[in-house]
């Protein structure tokens, strides 16, 4: 996977600019659960990520946690390098969901390209506008829904990302996903159980009637 | 009130740049509760806030609001020209909360000129950010705080953009902007009125005690 696979504007940027992205960049790996960037006070750099998947969640100063978006294989993580725009005034924090290999680009040489090239500026503004478009995705759902439609969303969601009907998860990590406490996670996957659409066991949820879940979800 | 005033980076623009964003632009004017923009499906093209005070809020299906940020003077608005950008996946709809007068610059112009000029890019980028850290403070007030604390923070908001303690609102339209029934925002009202921080009169609250709902916001 090469620079060209993340920015699909490679070819409109100068020899001089693709030499000093890939010769400042750097490959990381992140063990599943570590966290690669915490808050704005860390300037990280840009992330490419080569393989894995990350959370990018938001904190209350109790500790609680709400996921904002995933980014997956060829997502391009910005908020790492929040310090590229004077405006990006919020803090997110980033987790390894399973083992991941990034490349990392410094804000600093991001930025003086960028800055530079109308088509990395207008690229970048896309991929932070994609992520906008995820957060305003969660804003309607935590408005308009239900916590049993969210859940319902929700588990659809980890099944499609892991291509099984059987999520391994608890019913705590479900709870940092969606902002609610594990108790109400618990009464409402009972509630699934007892309808006949989900069967719990220790430290995995299968789904039984996908279909259901889906009309609940939508 | 001319472009520099709104944009920055106004002299790092080619001269040929200035001349099509200028050339094109139209001053319109929006009276008090109309509608200037709804959607994704219009792309009006940008706005710039000569006076006045815009709304942008979103609705569910079912007809309800709640208020993403506020634009005044000065400010500049991207989302009535979304189709500026591919990612930007979500609905916005922007109303004159005060009579308006904005110059409105058409999107295929404006992205034209943003698409060759890093600065203009990068300055739209910056606009960009700065509503998205608008959306990110909204997820934070919706997810952790309960609605005593938005509440109070929305009246001293509404005080302080009204530059008096008495406030010309019905019950109705503040559960708009907070996304909530009107019967809720009655409820907590007659609580804050009993608790003697607040006096209700028909169509008007009057803050009495700015400090304890400070408190109460913080």
């Amino acid at each position: 996977m090469d620079f060209a696979d993340f920015f699909p504007v490679w070819d409109k940027l100068k020899e001089s600019e693709r030499e000093s992205l890939t010769a400042s960049a750097a490959n990381r790996r992140f063990p599943k659960g570590s966290v690669l960037h915490r808050g704005s006070s860390e300037c990280t750099g840009l992330m490419l990520i080569r393989s894995g998947q990350i959370r990018a969640y938001t904190t209350s100063a109790e500790g609680k946690e709400i996921t904002l978006y995933r980014l997956f294989e060829r997502d391009i993580c910005l908020f790492s390098a929040s310090c590229i725009m004077n405006s990006i005034q919020f803090d997110v924090t980033l987790a390894a969901e399973k083992d991941s290999e990034v490349t990392v680009i410094p804000s600093e040489v991001y930025k003086s390209v960028m800055n530079a090239s109308a088509p990395l500026a207008n690229f970048t503004s896309e991929v932070m506008a994609s992520r906008f478009s995820d957060v305003m995705w969660l804003v309607e759902q935590v408005m308009w829904k239900s916590f049993d439609e969210r859940l319902a969303a929700f588990l659809l969601e980890e099944a499609n990302i892991e291509g099984s009907d059987t999520i391994k998860i608890t019913h705590e990590v479900i709870g940092n996903h969606l902002g609610s406490p594990r108790e109400v996670v618990t009464r409402m996957l009972k509630y699934f159980a007892d309808e006949g659409i989900v069967k719990l066991a220790r430290g995995s949820i299968e789904i039984t009637d996908a279909e259901r879940l889906r009309a609940l979800a939508e």
